[in-house]
């Protein structure tokens, strides 16, 4: 009896911790920082070659967006400031922009604070390879003047089916306004 | 005492295949493919009219960003790279464009390629009829030449509260570049 | 044997209830709505002055897409239908536009209706100070003449490390159409 009431208890502390039962457990929390080990993890470069009105053949973005004291072929003053860019970028797995690329990134980009470069992403990395298919889909806020900065993975397909996490950004390189290398460290936490 | 250690054992496993449980388990991993049974399925169309300078009355949609060779009323060269359209287009349980809308798709598109037709879409579902009542949002790549692709369900409110998911779209029909519907099969593998 | 036998349907029950057992739940499905309670409830408020072509101390928002029948400088005909606005905006504590900000509302909504006022949003709040660290991400449709409006929390990093969620919107108040200001009462359910 002893035996039982202690398996009774048991089971009770097992599925508490779950953090997915009943109502008693306000929403669906996970108490323990340490579980917060990617289940899957992915680290990638892209490349992003801005049209400035004379590199056509090379350009993987342009401005397709502006405020009205800005054009489309010239990033705006005020830091970028209402700059919409959209991008298809290679994405590849070392820093070299010349590496075959292993997919694209494509989405958009929009400068968004007047007295700091600051933007917004709205983007998804897609695969067609032997390595990887389906896509991973990003959305968040990128302080680029720090050093990392974290942005969501909002969902995923194929290989990535339903996948949840944070991707960590760093500007590896840049040269000018025309070119950036971002390197990305995906860890996802939701893995099906 | 064996039954007991039956049990014992039995619950283990069943907590463990919940892999939401303790640090132990990296992240939160879905093995199971065969688990992928959605909980909820919505088959939907949905018809995008562009405005195209003379069509004004019957347009559900604009472009309104354009790269610096493009304008607002022709969508651009290049497989429209850099074209961001909005739209507010009618989403009926048939596809015939004049059957009655039980809601509406709102959000935008941006063609992102230049050598081949591709998009990237951020939209919602919008539902005010006794049928549906709440909205799901959407985000991710659309390769428009593929037969089928998938885009990600990222989340929803009302009736598909905290709803995630896949979205198979279908291109069902198009007329020259002002018209085409999309047929989108909605898998939530979240439920609330 | 008895007891043990209830004990055996007690956890069968429990452990069903978690929905993300086994290969037999379709899904993850919950089924309790009175589980629906937030893990975690935020409300702000952030401020919105856009670009009028003579504010341009104070603007924190600008269009930087128009239809073809509208300008940059002001709001397109048709209930804006089309427009597109980035923004930076101050979030503070309560409704008052010069109170502390404790962290910015960043990214860019888009009028997507002609006979109405509604706005697809996305967009992230960005914090830095001793209360918060991290951002929470959002997207979703405004339909912004209704008293309250439900939008997703998409993600969040830092503070709000993967976090999900529902966020009700509230039009607080407006003066004209250069500025409003939007009352957010966020509702996280998942809290990692």
């Amino acid at each position: 009896m002893r035996l039982i009431s202690s398996l009774l208890l048991f089971f009770l502390v097992v599925s508490s911790s779950a953090g997915y039962s009943g109502g008693t457990v306000p929403g669906r929390m996970r108490k323990n920082p340490a579980a917060r080990h990617p289940c899957k993890r992915l680290i990638f470069y892209f490349h992003d070659i801005i049209y400035n009105g004379e590199n056509a053949k090379n350009a993987t973005a342009a401005i397709i967006g502006a405020p009205s004291w800005g054009n489309r072929t010239i990033l705006a003053g005020q830091n970028h400031f209402g700059d919409l860019v959209v991008f298809d970028d290679p994405i590849t797995l070392d820093n070299n922009l010349h590496s075959t690329p292993i997919g694209r990134a494509q989405g958009f980009y929009l400068y968004d604070k007047k007295d700091i470069f600051t933007a917004w992403l709205g983007f998804s990395f897609v695969f067609n390879s032997t390595q990887h298919k389906g896509s991973i889909n990003f959305a968040g806020a990128d302080p680029l003047m720090n050093k990392t900065r974290d942005i969501s993975v909002i969902g995923g397909t194929g290989d990535f089916f339903m996948a949840r996490g944070v991707a960590t950004l760093m500007t590896d390189a840049f040269e000018g306004e025309d070119y950036f290398r971002l390197r990305v460290d995906i860890k996802l936490y939701e893995c099906w």
